[in-house]
């Protein structure tokens, strides 16, 4: 293949508005896959991330991060040259995302009739917290607003105290990729019959998608279960869960059959079948003992790798609770580009995660960079548009192209 | 549209081996939104979880909500005529989906090669916990193994002691999006090529990848910053994170410029700029009095909706953290269709998490149902394969195909 930006989404052009992490997160996920996405960005900071983790060269890792592969146009919105080069921009491009507060890109006259008027068959996707309709659509936006609200924070946590939070951005970066399978479905569709589409993806949405049984155990029982959080120990098997070994902890799943494994390695057969201990139901009402016999066991390693090895060998499954310290050089991550290192061209080398999706085709991860700000706003002019170079310096000269040194 | 099932993927056949949570999940996307989802299950019980959750009628609630709109083949698949029936769907089928361990599905005589043989441009799309290759493939597929390992769960939970768990599928469920994605761009690939795809989806990767900032943080500052839990508040602003009601939790994002916002809520404007007080930086150092003058004023409201009307009116992002018992019938869930009640034939009324993919054109919930145990074995055999009432009573008959009641 010549094309070397050939993979699954070649060919397929994006006009992305988005900011942050949800938004970069869905067309990066398209970026990398091959499409052409031109990130326009605000003058004169463009992505508000930009501004941080500049660990080095004054340059955004967390930029670099969630938009490798794309092109950058900045321009001042405020400005009608900017808007009639979106306008001239729209009917080219097959998809427009965004992430803004709700009803901002209608204010800014570019709402899904607005766009269908350039092109007919325009597919927008707008991503949100709380999503674009309903009584709390309007409140801020932030990942853990519409975790909280999504019940999920409330299942993490020890259960006498307050919820704890993840230090990830679970629910952003899957929004992104539900709407990255949201905008790759309307494109079938699209394939199909002709027409575009609007779509409406809330983190709140995707947060409540995870309750695999909690919203129906409540809903069935009517609220005889009121399902909440418990600690490190799932609560209707045991063992099952977090337990302490000498440098670390060990997450073991040892319930139903995998008892009598989790006995043998201990070297305790007599608890297979001994009353109090024989089924998980019994074991979940002494779990102080399982924890006490699992911990004061798994003490008697020098190592928590000690302790898999033996766990293993007896076919229990079981896993060490890696910190991320612990992956970045895991011959696994490598082997598999669960880890990648990226070059960038100014902040230098540095491990980022891989691309979740792996192909027999194509590599998963490509050597792209991400863009400076306001990098391609030549290329996209001239390319796209047919401006001259006389239009584009005189653009920049006004100040309605603008770029900057990261 | 007289389909009923028209949707964005109407037209799309997927012949799916899937059971439990990763893969059904990504095939029910497909199957919620137009696609006819064959569900191949083993001979006598079927897919597992069919034993779980049954809260009525013997009826499984977890796998009704994992199976909406999918229809039943359920076959003896140790005798020859069940595969010689798989043999002759896979021509009919775009996409086969399975999450068995990895190498089971060559054992079954069914890998991408032989799949290739049986439809050049077939899709299969392989789903994991750890992966297909790599030295860890082959350990046992739990949520929970696949967490740990990522690193996810070393960033939840208190500093000082060892992690806690998501009571929730965050990683099974999102891995599902995942894989459906992948497939959704495959088959536009396949649209443009006319070329199959075998992908690789794995949860570690799916985990990995939530890694918005860890992964680069820990890497350039070549381990200095080592990521770790961090209880309920944010490490890097402040405040941002988890206060006590006095009914409640209440989740407040009060940083940077959101700081004036609150010390006006909290009527302590003197705050906004005082020494050791004005910056994110200087609270962070004293989060513990931050955590004391925020959670002291919180129990100054009789409840934490008073909290939250006191703080929005500031223009605070906030939120109540609620429990999944607060969610089922609050207006913006139920206006948004964040939750949906479902009409089961077996198990009545119930309610469960609503399709994340909001569109323009089609309703995101339609009123589906999950099929009984091999409810479309005649269907399948004669519709698709052409075979006879007569021979399909004597492969019941034999036992090749089998039903069950639920």
């Amino acid at each position: 293949m010549t094309n070397p930006n050939e993979h699954l989404l070649t060919g397929i052009r994006i006009l992305d508005f988005t900011r942050a992490l949800a938004g970069p997160t869905c067309t990066r996920m398209f970026a990398e896959m091959g499409a052409e996405v031109i990130k326009v960005e605000s003058a004169p900071n463009g992505d508000l991330t930009r501004a941080v983790s500049k660990m080095r060269a004054d340059r955004s890792l967390y930029y670099v991060q969630q938009n490798l592969n794309k092109k950058s146009l900045c321009l001042d919105l405020r400005s009608a040259d900017s808007m009639q080069i979106i306008r001239e921009l729209v009917p080219l491009c097959d998809v427009v995302v965004e992430n803004f507060k709700p009803g901002v890109i209608d204010a800014m006259g570019l709402g899904f009739e607005t766009l269908k008027g350039l092109r007919e068959d325009i597919i927008l996707c707008s991503i949100s917290a709380l999503g674009q309709k309903g009584p709390l659509s309007a409140k801020p936006g932030y990942d853990y607003i519409a975790q909280a609200y999504s019940g999920i924070t409330s299942m993490i946590g020890e259960r006498d105290q307050s919820p704890c939070i993840p230090m990830a951005g679970i629910g952003d970066v899957s929004t992104g990729v539900t709407a990255a399978f949201s905008i790759a479905a309307a494109l079938l569709h699209r394939a199909r019959t002709g027409r575009g589409q609007h779509l409406d993806i809330g983190l709140l949405d995707c947060y409540y998608h995870y309750h695999e049984v909690n919203v129906h155990q409540y809903s069935a029982s009517d609220g005889e279960i009121e399902p909440t959080r418990n600690g490190r120990h799932v609560g209707y098997v045991c063992p099952a869960g977090i337990y302490r070994g000498t440098d670390g902890d060990v997450m073991v799943m040892a319930f139903l059959h995998h008892w009598a494994d989790l006995c043998a390695a201990m070297d305790r057969t007599d608890l297979i079948t001994a009353a109090g201990w024989a089924t998980d139901a019994e074991r979940l009402t002494r779990l102080d003992e399982v924890i006490e016999l699992v911990e004061t066991w798994l003490q008697t390693f020098g190592d928590v790798g000690g302790a898999i090895d033996k766990l293993e060998a007896h076919g229990v499954p079981c896993a060490p609770v890696l910190t991320v310290a612990e992956t970045v050089n895991h011959p696994h991550f490598i082997e598999r580009g669960t880890v990648r290192t990226i070059h960038d061209p100014i902040a230098g080398e540095v491990q980022i995660p891989g691309m979740p999706v792996k192909t027999s085709d194509y590599p998963a991860d490509s050597p792209y960079t991400a863009p400076t700000l306001g990098e391609h706003n030549a290329e996209v002019l001239r390319d796209l548009l047919g401006r001259s170079d006389k239009d584009v310096e005189a653009l920049a000269e006004n100040g309605v192209l603008h770029s900057g040194p990261t």
